[in-house]
């Protein structure tokens, strides 16, 4: 694997230019100059390079308004690409991308069996080094994207601490860069989430969003001003760990009712536990989790939509709580627990409608992840690509 | 009233040097070139422009570290001013003061009887006239604020909704501009707190903030990077009706277990009533109020303490569900029922302290607003210097 050339994106009239292509290819020179207010020649310079970098095509003529057709450009397909990861507390998923941030190949491997830093930074070499076997040598990885579950340090990058993995201090920058020499970020997986649905969003591109990533965990990514929001101490977005009851039922963290030990999946397999006779789960070989149960609402089971439709009933609080507070433009949701969401959605609608302070609020906005169990690998890419189009601002989470 | 001359700030280098006299008065004009990197000639020039407009003054002679003294500088006394105005559900309170924020002159009037938007309108203006009749013919206002309790729309500069006078939409911006000729900032009395908060600490400017104004309800300013964040809808910051006990009493708003239905004078008066003898409360006229209780609490009344105790467990829990969202630098807390704090801040503390994700959560940092009553009055006159001293960015929320 070879590092690729990073010296092309540091003017901000070329970044400019760069981000136009990607957001609105195939485009012509005259357009990018028209509506980026670049001087022709300046464009016309900035794409000669682009070009013989191997940083942006030419593709099929434009169509002409008279005169000779104008050539289009887009982003190159086949010279630069970058590796996301979802690094999840069960399994790795790795997934190599080019510029347009489209998933070409992926791995996946288990993390049965995986309980030291050591073990888990193994994991994450092969991931990788599987997937950068799909590239021929003249092909260049512009960075690693990695998506972890836990709280996480992006500016060291470290997986401060993994739960499910009972893994602390993980260092994974350090590690990955010593072995691969290419530039590695490393974020939460609710946040890189987050980054992903706003840098994917080329069209509608929101100035303020929050992504909830509900699984085993509940963690909350928030975008403000187009940025990720991180808190003093990289804390923001711990929506799981919010008390929305609390006389209620104690969590893993030790406080009282907080949204997670309402709305995770273990909570959805323990109310099956206590509320469904454990025959109905016979045909699933006596597994009773979170999928089991949303199996068994698709079969009809009333007992099983009525508990999606209590989990529905709390997240619909959790994120009350959350527009009262943050009022973001966009709410979207993922996470396995929203494979239900066709029980879940418009119960968490209904509760908003209801107890919103004004009609604004009422009708906020959200959605499901389009990307589905993609959602985080999207995210994962979505870091390296948002550094490798930034400006020249000082790009302080790189190693270079 | 004559309105105050505001070309003077709109030159990037120009609100540089005024800022840093501001901030760090008094000053030579060696030092700002140095501490500023502006070249001393340009310092120099502009210094001379701004004496001249009468908004810097040159005062004692520095100390000198051989040649001759330096003169200092420091934003001037007698030239500029502002109109703060603090209107609350019951009372208006106006302040003038300096171009350094100082409080020099104030009035008061009673909000009885207002029940029409004229009527609040006529005390507003009636309050300003007062106030600025302390001023000589040659002093200039530089613009007035307005810190509004209830949900303001900034940008109009209307008070949308001003629930303890049953007012909707009163038109302050415009019927104030069209009056008094001068720029208008009109804004929600928890925001403009957070700004007081955030412009007059000049030691230690502190990039995400979070007020606390908690009285008859319960609103949040926040500020990140620097700002007022204000959500899609100008929505951000009601904390107030964030739930923290889903299944709890209903508030005024029709949802349950409100933090304002756990935290407001309103539910510490009927505490009271409920648990303490009303004999106790003869001595203060039968008045049973959040005052009243606290003065009981003063004097050694347990009932009374502890239910300043279960106040401060709830607002311990609403912002330890802050704190896990939003992570600010710090966190201030005024409004009347913070007279009470010496019973409140203690059980807030031990709350974070007991509930906080990690150690950094625990220790974060709460404070009571160091203006007391004047905390909003303060706000009022930032959200006016703010935009005096602002740089050369378009200035959307100003009529001129």
């Amino acid at each position: 694997m070879r590092l690729g050339t990073f010296e092309w994106m540091k003017s901000v009239n070329r970044s400019i230019i760069i981000n136009k292509i990607r957001t609105d290819a195939p485009i012509s020179r005259a357009q990018i100059a028209k509506e980026t207010k670049i001087t022709p020649p300046t464009v016309s310079s900035n794409v000669k390079e682009l070009i013989a970098l191997g940083i942006v095509e030419e593709t099929d003529y434009g169509t002409s308004s008279g005169g000779r057709k104008p050539k289009m450009l887009m982003l190159t397909e086949n010279k630069y690409f970058v590796i996301g990861v979802d690094a999840g507390s069960q399994k790795i998923q790795a997934s190599l991308s080019n510029l347009k941030g489209e998933i070409l190949n992926r791995y996946h491997c288990s993390l049965e069996g995986v309980h030291t830093n050591e073990l888990f930074i193994e994991a994450l070499m092969t991931s990788i080094d599987t997937i950068s076997s799909f590239l021929k040598p003249s092909q260049d990885i512009l960075g690693i994207g990695i998506a972890m579950h836990g709280v996480v340090d992006p500016l060291k990058g470290e997986a401060t601490f993994a739960p499910n993995l009972g893994l602390t201090n993980i260092p994974i920058k350090e590690m990955l860069y010593e072995h691969f020499q290419v530039p590695i970020y490393v974020e939460n997986d609710a946040r890189a989430m987050a980054m992903g649905e706003a840098w994917f969003d080329t069209t509608n591109v929101p100035q303020s969003l929050v992504t909830l990533n509900i699984g085993r965990g509940v963690g909350a990514g928030i975008i403000v001003d187009g940025k990720l929001f991180y808190g003093k101490d990289y804390l923001a977005g711990e929506i799981g760990h919010m008390t929305i009851n609390m006389n209620g039922d104690i969590c893993d963290c030790g406080n009282r009712g907080c949204l997670q030990t309402l709305t995770s999946g273990k909570t959805i397999a323990s109310k099956a536990k206590e509320r469904i006779p454990s025959t109905h789960f016979e045909r699933f070989n006596d597994q009773i989790t979170g999928d089991t149960v949303f199996q068994l609402a698709c079969q009809g089971n009333e007992e099983a939509i009525k508990i999606f439709h209590e989990i529905g009933h709390a997240i619909g609080i959790g994120l009350i709580n959350l527009i009262h507070m943050f009022n973001p433009e966009r709410i979207v949701l993922g996470g396995g627990v929203m494979d239900a969401s066709q029980y879940i959605l418009p119960i968490v609608k209904q509760i908003i409608q209801e107890k919103g302070l004004t009609g604004k609020a009422k009708n906020s906005h959200v959605e499901i992840s389009r990307w589905g169990h993609d959602a985080t690998l999207k995210g994962a890419i979505a870091i390296v690509l948002s550094h490798v189009f930034d400006d020249v601002a000082e790009d302080e989470l790189s190693n270079e």
